[in-house]
């Protein structure tokens, strides 16, 4: 039996990476060139030169995503620069058209200055129907997001924050169902303090979370704590930590209903979860090996364990997020992806879980379960026309 | 019958735009996505960190050109700007597919500041193998192209000028043959000192050409001439007009053994013809209207006579040159496109015109003839080997 690296080095040498461009028309004779090419082609050119939302109408740009890294800080790797990480991101364009048949394209920058980061995805403004930011180092992540986010005129979505957070609350949500309890009496601790964790605690937050404790490697993160601060850190603890606890993580578990994990392995201990409330419920995201295996976990009286292994039940992957976000969007044309529509993805991933059938190791979707992404695609297009970013209105199944 | 129009039309808005992008392994299970996606992708990302060298074997860089364009000079529609101009750059890169089987993907940009435009297409650099500047209006073009063409490691060519250049150059090749006269001995008149037309001027110089006069709207461009000049108009004036003459082109065509337009519709006349040397050579190929019709050049003596029209003989197209120019410099992924390349190119396309033959109406092959990109690619390959450019070796059938 070969290994994965052995499996995965030939499939990549022998293919010459994962994507190819591809001709959708006809280009066999004179005619079909002078429908595509010359001289036809100045026809939707000039049609969209007086109408610039016919872009959307005679070219690529409605569905299609550019994957924009410059890759210092890849899943497991950390900074490897833009050109190591294209194989990531041609993975990440293979899935979105495997998953949502949108053509998605690679951009791969040799650039990490923020400002030039943002200039250069603006300028490609004209090419793209939507861009998901991928693998991009914090604090940067933010900034860059941010701006893109308000300098340009489609959506953008760091996935790393935002894929993540939507799909850990998806998962939340029925995992407090099957423990009977409510978002709004329920503390959460979250442990990283990085993209993905500081997007979770936003999102809970936006969605009626009692408390959220959030920490990094030095502990609770609590306003005017002297060590290991940046901005993003600091502005967090305005809707964060109301008791304003300090100390180290094994401190501030104690009494706590969830535990979300998006840091290291063994960060968590049975200990650790034998201080928490009843029934708690741990999303133990470390990747590869989780905070704590799920084995140890259910020891210490967890009611859900949740991980990012496809071996293991509950797999949280974004994968159940970002094809479903991306195609509602396009669908309308949407000019961003707003608070509104990542909450209507989180819906929609939990409530594919019939609540027959919701048990501690079935609460969310599989990620190949082929009702995701049409679910999720209606829903965000329908938030999107009802939060009036949508450039086009679609009757859609729901 | 349906116009040209409406059929374009019809076909860019049935199809939403006439490219996809498409993944070439198989994405269809869990092992599937662990060799495509986490963790297997790992490999070929740490294999590439390792060794920069190796981004040709694990992805799609090796085959993969950008069609960078800003829109500020589309063929007959002038500056229509970045999102106007994507029909133009995705039927560029359907050609590359269909001729050349090369994965080309556009880049319409929405900024016109050549330095932005290189940081730009410099940040990308991890991803394409090579760029296709397109549309980018004078002087513009011409600074970021070398500038681009010294800045980065992979072929950067900008097709209006050196395409255009090198098929005219194969066709005069062929055009004094039929004539008995050598390029050595021939005087040139370049009508049109645009992108096209200082390529010319300069590759033929390159070739030994004996004089080239090259004209504007204003006529003879000469050393010191007071109006409608630049910096490049007055570089070129070091290689060209070898006895300064002044004046308009009916005064400068006189004598000439050779007129190669890239200016405007009837912008030549039966009359200058009737002036020029015996057995004179006219390529007309101002778009779609050419300078000067064959019946009536031919009705003042023209021994030969090319366009750029599909419906008429001796077509003059770029068709014959980018396809097999880009697919030798990525066979050996090569680091640029120089001058021994181009010229290798000229003669490959020159050579596959059997002399037996040659006649006024057959001196280039038809864009559809299949000998040509593998002819011009295994030629240019070879040059970028001999000249050091080469990044690999390979065995070519030449």
């Amino acid at each position: 039996m070969r290994t994965i690296r052995e499996q995965s080095l030939e499939l990549h040498k022998q293919a010459k990476g994962k994507l190819s461009v591809n001709i959708k028309v006809d280009v066999q004779n004179a005619h079909d060139l002078s429908l595509v090419y010359s001289p036809g082609v100045a026809e939707p050119c000039k049609e969209i030169h007086e109408n610039p939302e016919k872009v959307y109408d005679y070219t690529i740009k409605g569905n299609l995503v550019a994957i924009v890294s410059d890759g210092t800080s890849v899943l497991g790797l950390g900074n490897i620069g833009g050109a190591a990480s294209m194989p990531v991101m041609e993975g990440k364009s293979a899935l979105f058209k495997a998953f949502a048949d949108i053509d998605a394209f690679p951009i791969c920058l040799n650039i990490t200055d923020p400002e030039q980061i943002i200039q250069t995805v603006k300028a490609m403004e004209p090419t793209f129907g939507g861009i998901n930011l991928e693998d991009i180092s914090a604090p940067n992540c933010f900034i860059i997001e941010e701006r893109l986010k308000k300098e340009m005129n489609i959506p953008v979505f760091h996935d790393d924050q935002h894929g993540t957070a939507i799909v850990t609350a998806a998962g939340l949500i029925n995992s407090l169902k099957l423990v009977n309890k409510k978002l709004r009496d329920s503390t959460v601790v979250v442990n990283g303090a990085g993209a993905a964790g500081i997007a979770i605690t936003k999102l809970l937050f936006n969605m009626g979370v009692y408390d959220i404790i959030l920490c990094d490697s030095k502990g609770a993160i609590y306003s005017g704590r002297s060590n290991g601060m940046n901005d993003m850190k600091e502005s967090i603890t305005k809707i964060t930590n109301k008791n304003n606890l300090k100390g180290s993580l094994q401190e501030v578990i104690k009494g706590t209903d969830v535990f979300v994990g998006v840091s290291v392995a063994r960060a968590l201990t049975k200990e650790m979860i034998l201080t928490m409330k009843e029934d708690p419920i741990i999303f133990a995201m470390a990747n590869p090996d989780p905070e704590i295996m799920p084995a140890e976990a259910i020891a210490a009286g967890a009611a859900v364990i949740g991980t990012g292994r496809s071996d293991l039940p509950n797999q949280v992957n974004n994968v159940l997020a970002f094809p479903g976000i991306f195609k509602g969007a396009l669908k309308v044309f949407a000019s961003e992806i707003n608070e509104e529509m990542k909450l209507a993805a989180v819906y929609a991933i939990s409530n594919l879980v019939d609540p027959e059938e919701l048990t501690n190791e079935y609460i969310i979707p599989n990620v190949f379960d082929s009702r995701v992404v049409e679910a999720v695609a209606d829903a965000v297009a329908q938030a999107a026309m009802d939060t009036g970013v949508a450039r086009r209105v679609e009757n859609l199944s729901i």
